[in-house]
């Protein structure tokens, strides 16, 4: 039998797995959406079996026997070719996924599902004793998961691979303890300076008219409504059922305009991505999202480097004083950019600014390594939570629904993820410089509401290649170099030091 | 090994099974409330995977020896045992869908999911030929299906048997050929009579206290909001995911009652009965719609025998018009009653009256029967629609959206269920009697806006069952005798006979 007949195989399993998994993320989606509390324990069995069956299939031998006999034409290939990279993209997810039982995957998928819906409940009630026999299943998972890879060289690392495949925990250490001292000097220069008003964000704006601005920007991003829409959950996420649909959520404060308004850039950030998939790759790897920082670095970029930009206000101020005129009608421009962008160390995370964020991930990055090595109980985690809040931000919550409780992540199994969000902010970054030396007028194309340049770079550059490239090898292939915070920390300190008078420090 | 053993293995794969199912309804669902448009093709991959593997799953040859196994014990329990019943009934499914080829019912599912999406924008369009090809393609594999169960007595029977189990074609056209004539005489005795005025009911109603309306009567109905909810859809419908996650929708219209009124009630009351299965049964074939016929029968009884009462609105209709003074301030309870019962024949069957219900539904059949035999041709359908609405309801739709193209199920490949609806009609009757001799009181139960015994009565007799009985099995048990029109041909008369002021004819 040739290539191209044992690669028609392979797909049409990779196809089967593709729509079970995409059935999976919808019922995770009508989970966080729209179902009734009291179907839990019934979709909690769905999942379970869905994510059982998609495992089973993608784990056969049939599917090893097809990647073994694919091997040699493989090495003739082009190693770039999207042939090349559907096999060996999925050859490392066999390899992966074969090493844990279906069974402990069904487990997994159960647990979680129960323990989001506890978790809702706990927060509220801000009752961290209803959620931690949940969290210690989770964490036992995990460690019973990392194990399966042994030998590593940390424990952590096969939890990270999960999310961002070849990057080690090792890695991530040696980039944060690079950025943290760095940070920690941007946010001590500006505390020093005299600080920024924001009161003015935080005013009753109607919730409709917030949603409807959100959504004439990410309009003009180009999100496409043909294939995507977006709903209000708890906790803004994006989720696709195949390239071609591809939603994102968000969440209105009635007193707060920030929260609507870059939420939805930031979810549109990661649509926009896996809706400029390859649409060839539809219903294979090539198409799974494979690189979170990758991933985050786009999301990043659209809500902070073109949403948090003067640039995007020209534009858009004045159509967003117009909506709330009682408002904003007597907040300057100047002030608006700044009030958006004040640096002050804060409790939750998704709220804090682009100076303080990664300090909120890399005190969660710390709290997992601790969990997973057992060098830190469950129930000790509040009282570790708040003492390195504390230690990093000088704050200690008032109660653990603003501290421990207050992300998703955790209640639904996602630990690994977090380093991510970091990286992506310093991908971001690196990104940030070469657009700008690729599309030297960018800035007038946002001062004028434009952005379809902007997103066809990315698109070419970046979206068009689904996961056919792993992080450090997408990075190098687009900027030039591997992941670095001196793009970033530039960024910051240019930034930060117009809107607070800091004298330059990097550039 | 043990019957136990054996049945718990047995268990074990329909769970498997009824959880793809659940996952498809909500694949289902989903495309009929809230898909954006774009991602029609990925759906119909999913529902055709998804279709395709529960179909393979559940006719494995490892159920068949289970069943094989299984029966020997069978045959020595109480045969209404739920045991027993499960085990029948699976063997039933199973004889039945091993006869299709898996690859069948993924074609159907794929087809169906499209052509769904093609006649919404015919129907818009007003366009048939738009959608022909598809039904044309949905008529060819129905009379393939039907073709693999030869020997049959009509070609319809295993479309027929589809939706009710062990109904013949032959059944049904001799309990309508019984019904025409007298709905016929009905409906000429009213017609002689002054005719109802309903124009109050086609005025201008705020559409979210149309819809804030129907949530405060089902909630009195005792549909479960913990464990269901309601959404908007072009077409009203109910479906569940497991016993404890039972959804209903319905359309509003701005300048028209009736149909959200009506329409949440009739979808209310497929969800009670679904709500009210025993739980035990969940995840088993038990929990599955089997009878269509009773499942309208709930229906039909809570929209039209409780909801267009005169008691019902003794109750309700004081606090309709706290809601809505301005349009019916003026109108007092009997016109109302009236006209919520007015009986004109008209186009669209789900906004037609009691009276002449049955007659839209008839004209379904023998065009579905004609073209399953092949003495209709799909090309021909819109003019034999027109040439049977004149001779049925003197009428002749004035385009394709208001005739051959108003209803979704052809487009959802749904061919040998409409009967069901007049059949439902029929045993709501022969319930409604039942019960009143039960309920003496009812009437006043009603009057005062309260349904618990109701609602106790239909669970206990009916609801709990699931789908152990099949439909003449349960209406015999429940009634004392087969599907007969006598009784709710009675009910028309006394009902119609105080509006309109007609002779006695059956009393």
């Amino acid at each position: 039998m040739d290539f191209q007949t044992k690669l028609s195989q392979l797909k049409t399993i990779l196809e089967e797995v593709a729509d079970l998994d995409s059935a999976t993320n919808l019922l995770d989606w009508d989970q966080q959406c729209y179902m009734p509390p009291g179907g839990v324990e019934d979709r909690s069995n769905q999942l379970a079996t869905l994510k059982r069956l998609s495992h089973v299939r993608f784990t056969s031998d049939e599917v090893g026997q097809l990647l073994e006999d694919l091997q040699p034409y493989a090495t003739q290939l082009d190693p770039d070719s999207d042939e090349a990279r559907l096999i060996k993209v999925t050859a490392r997810k066999y390899k992966k996924n074969t090493r844990v039982p279906s069974e402990m995957v069904a487990e997994f998928a159960q647990m979680t599902s129960l323990a989001y819906q506890i978790w809702q409940v706990a927060r509220v009630e801000n009752n961290f004793t209803k959620f931690s026999p949940y969290l210690e299943k989770i964490v036992d998972w995990k460690r019973r998961y990392a194990n399966l890879f042994v030998p590593y060289d940390h424990i952590y690392d096969p939890l990270l691979d999960e999310f961002e495949p070849g990057l080690k925990t090792a890695d991530v250490k040696a980039i944060f303890n690079d950025l943290r001292p760095q940070q920690v000097t941007l946010i001590q220069a500006i505390a020093d300076r005299p600080q920024v008003d924001d009161a003015f964000l935080h005013q009753p704006f109607n919730e409709h008219m917030q949603w409807e601005f959100g959504v004439k920007v990410i309009s003009k991003f180009g999100y496409d409504w043909n294939h995507g829409r977006q709903d209000k959950t708890a906790h803004p996420f994006s989720i696709g059922f195949g390239v071609r649909d591809v939603r994102i959520t968000t969440r209105v404060y009635p007193d707060y305009l920030s929260s609507a308004l870059f939420s939805t850039m930031h979810e549109c950030g990661h649509a926009l991505y896996d809706m400029g998939v390859d649409p060839t790759f539809d219903r294979t790897p090539l198409a799974d999202i494979t690189s979170l920082a990758l991933h985050e670095s786009q999301s990043r970029l659209w809500e902070n480097l073109v949403g948090r930009s003067h640039e995007f206000w020209e534009y858009y101020y004045q159509r967003l004083v117009d909506r709330f005129p009682s408002q904003l009608g007597n907040v300057s421009l100047e002030a608006f950019y700044k009030g958006i962008n004040k640096v002050k160390p804060s409790l939750i995370r998704v709220e804090a600014d682009e100076a303080t964020y990664n300090l909120h991930i890399m005190l969660r990055l710390e709290l997992e390594i601790a969990l997973v090595e057992g060098n830190l109980q469950v129930k000790d985690l509040p009282e570790a939570w708040n003492a390195r809040m504390k230690e990093y931000l000088g704050l200690i919550p008032p109660n653990d629904a603003d501290g421990v409780l207050q992300d998703v992540h955790w209640s639904s199994g996602i630990i690994g993820y977090f380093s991510t969000y970091a990286l992506g902010n310093l991908i971001s970054g690196q990104l940030w410089e070469c657009i700008k030396a690729d599309i030297p007028n960018l800035s007038d194309h946002i001062r004028h509401g434009e952005f379809g340049e902007l997103l066809t770079w990315l698109r070419e550059k970046i979206h068009r290649h689904g996961s056919k490239f792993v992080l450090q090898e997408m990075v190098q292939r687009v900027t030039g170099s591997k992941i670095t915070p001196v793009p970033y920390m530039r960024y910051l300190w240019n930034k930060f030091g117009d809107i607070y008078g800091l004298r330059p420090s990097m550039s």
